[in-house]
């Protein structure tokens, strides 16, 4: 028996001892779904599994835990996409499965306060339920968790309007590594009193502390949304219809996703769904606003015609033609049926001035190396996010870290962001110096290691 | 000569000699407008005042600073009311009004980049020149510094519409004590790559480092104002008129001010404002919008009025008219004049559904017990603000400590905060507990540690 294993079995003893065996799991009483998350790593079975009923008890998980130097991987819903909840083989897995529940909807503050394993959906219902919309939607919404979304500072499909999760947090509930349990269950707009902690543990990707309960701000009700589909010339036409919707129904966007030809074609030839706008375009649109009827959207649509900045649009007239043609932006859920030999996955930020001459780039970069790949970019523009997708229709692998070293380069070269809103996880760990200064990163570590100094908190992961 | 006066004499010493005098001032080369901020404190000359043109000065003075342990004081607008800015004798002051200037506006990000020093006003006109809108907008406009907004998260009269300052940052440049330059001039809506520790300095007022440079978002312009000034029932009037406008108007809402009857009648008769409306109302609220004309603001008064909400409203048919109903607003620029033995201020958060009986309980209170007192209560209820100023009209002074133990303990009864926007400095430490939890506070002791380790910067403040 290794040093190691000795002290992973005195931690995984004690947590027994202390929190009995409801609670703490090992062996093959770990279901294999705490196995992984949704990034591409092997399954791997965790020394042991706790699942917390309560904040208390996750504070005295933690307290063993550290009494140990035993590291701890935070889980929520398990689907994030770099690897962030993922275990290794001497970690405990921490999942807050069993943490669920709105505990307040507060009308007169707009806010909500739920517990960290809520899933995402759970909080919509209960936001459109009191008359609200909450402002953190995504596609993995049925089983994501609030605190996920809290620890990954995720972004989605509405972030244009609402922001990401960041600013839609009012308050948290956070145990830090040795147990501590500290709490601003906050629902005011101002309140300037001292630094403001709970921004730390945003997206800090379980690295800080143990998300445990989340005071969300609610937004007004969407009553309707219209919909349309936009052929355009190039990517400054895009910026310039921005813009100009901006200004013309303020505070009503609420999607503004870019679609480049071979992402539409992909999903409308490759994977079949029906087009409404033939596939010859430079670029296509689809924006959704929250504007009472088709006209009013028709009227700036009009606009943008007249000034040949659109070329061809069509607007959904009905909720069937509104679910088709965001079928085609949603055709990723299609990526592992097409891409059998799996596929090279980008979500980066690009600042908005060189998103066109970015795009250009990577595709000459493609063409140039990889000419038997099929590559689609798309992505929420508006928020300057970019999605690159790159697979093989004959099932082939591609050469990943190859890939990625020449992607992740050109992306810094433009000023960009190696992560969007997927996070840093361990996927992109090796990267994030092509994002962020050796300042940045020591003043980082700095903070790690002041609140989390014996490196217990998802060991491993983002820095 | 005491052992701190030869300490700091080194300081200086050292400061003058590598910095020379252009940079450090001493003794009466220190302009007295540098001896205090707007909050009420003596004026104090400082050891030394260092005027740094670059960063690298900034970063230059810090290092020969932390080399001597010697404290810094950073300065900004001085517009602070809480005596952030206010330096001790012991300190240098660092004095950031050299660094002044736009350095891009970035059309396609809607970013704007500016010196720390920079009046929030040049900002406005640079923002309105490339056709957009700045987001942050207080009373001290001309005078304070984007610097300063940052330091404090300013609040302000447009954060119903765009956030606190917080929420408009999207990049930061600062120096940390030992001269370290920590620079992440982001462009960026989305971007997750570790932690996003410019939110640590955004409202830590000066206590953890010195903002150089800052990265803004900004919004579209905002074409016309609709300006309303209403009577109505009482607070769950107010909340329901909110929410109905939110609804009604979505993206609109400018401005959302209540005013009590003690306050509109201050403005009205004490300080002589013309009265739009009649004083025996229970509330009053001014509400501006971004709507396009008159009759746009008109229909869902008509509504309110219909349903009960309002009892009476005078919509601004001129930017004459517009300017006469915020005259009353701003009637607290003329506390100096009738409160002559000096007045006692609050900033206070309370949640919103606890508003309207706060109030009450801080009415009776003062009733009670300082009966001579005028009070006056208003804000910026719908970002939960309330602001409450005692004085006497009589010119005679009142017990500020007395008043304000028991003003702070009833909004701690309610779950309130301390300082809504204008922050902790000098003047509410003593208070911070009363919105902060053991545990809280042990946490920003260990981020201030951490990041500060000999306590050099703003020493004496916040924490």
């Amino acid at each position: 028996m290794t040093e190691a294993a000795t002290i992973a079995d005195a931690a995984v003893a004690a947590l027994l001892a202390q929190l009995g065996a409801d609670l703490v799991r090992t062996g093959d009483a770990i279901d294999p779904r705490f196995h992984h998350d949704w990034a591409d790593y092997p399954a791997t079975r965790p020394k042991a599994l706790v699942l917390p009923r309560t904040t208390e008890d996750v504070s005295a998980a933690l307290r063993i835990c550290h009494a140990h130097r035993q590291g701890v991987v935070t889980q929520g819903g398990l689907t994030g996409l770099a690897g962030g909840a993922h275990p290794g083989p001497d970690d405990v897995a921490l999942s807050l499965s069993r943490m669920v529940g709105i505990e307040e909807v507060d009308a007169s503050s707009a806010t909500l306060t739920a517990l960290a394993g809520t899933p995402l959906e759970q909080l919509h219902q209960a936001a459109e339920a009191a008359g609200f919309t909450c402002g953190i939607d995504l596609g993995a919404r049925g089983s994501c968790t609030i605190g996920g979304n809290v620890a990954t500072n995720a972004g989605g499909i509405n972030v244009l309007r609402y922001g990401m999760t960041r600013q839609n947090v009012r308050g948290l509930e956070v145990v830090l590594a040795d147990g501590t349990v500290v709490r601003s269950l906050n629902k005011l707009i101002k309140n300037n009193t001292g630094y403001d902690w709970p921004q730390l543990f945003i997206g800090a990707e379980g690295t800080l502390g143990v998300v445990t309960r989340v005071v969300l701000a609610l937004h007004p009700p969407v009553r309707s949304r219209q919909t349309a589909l936009c052929a355009i010339r190039d990517f400054d036409a895009a910026l310039a219809i921005l813009r100009f919707l901006e200004q013309e129904i303020p505070g009503r966007l609420l999607a503004f996703e870019a679609m480049w030809p071979d992402f539409y074609r992909f999903a409308t030839r490759t994977a079949g769904i029906s087009a409404p706008l033939p596939g010859d375009a430079p670029l296509y649109l689809l924006v959704e606003t929250s504007l009472p009827d088709q006209e009013s959207l028709e009227a700036p649509l009009a606009v943008l015609l007249e000034r040949g900045l659109l070329h061809d649009a069509v607007l959904a007239k009905s909720e069937e033609e509104r679910r088709k043609l965001w079928a085609i932006r949603e055709v990723p859920a299609e990526y592992a049926r097409h891409f059998r030999g799996g596929s090279v996955k980008f979500d980066v930020g690009i600042p908005l001035g060189h998103m066109g001459e970015a795009v250009g780039t990577l595709r000459d970069l493609i063409d140039r190396n990889w000419p038997e790949a099929t590559a689609v970019f798309y992505g929420h523009v508006a928020d300057s996010n970019l999605h690159l997708v790159l697979g093989r229709l004959d099932g082939a692998v591609l050469p990943q870290h190859e890939i990625e070293d020449a992607v992740y380069g050109i992306v810094s070269r433009f000023e960009g962001s190696v992560s969007a809103e997927h996070g840093i996880g361990r996927s992109k760990k090796a990267y994030l110096p092509l994002s962020r200064s050796p300042e940045e990163l020591g003043l980082m570590r700095l903070i790690k290691g002041a609140i989390d100094p014996l490196g217990l908190l998802n060991p491993g992961k983002v820095l």
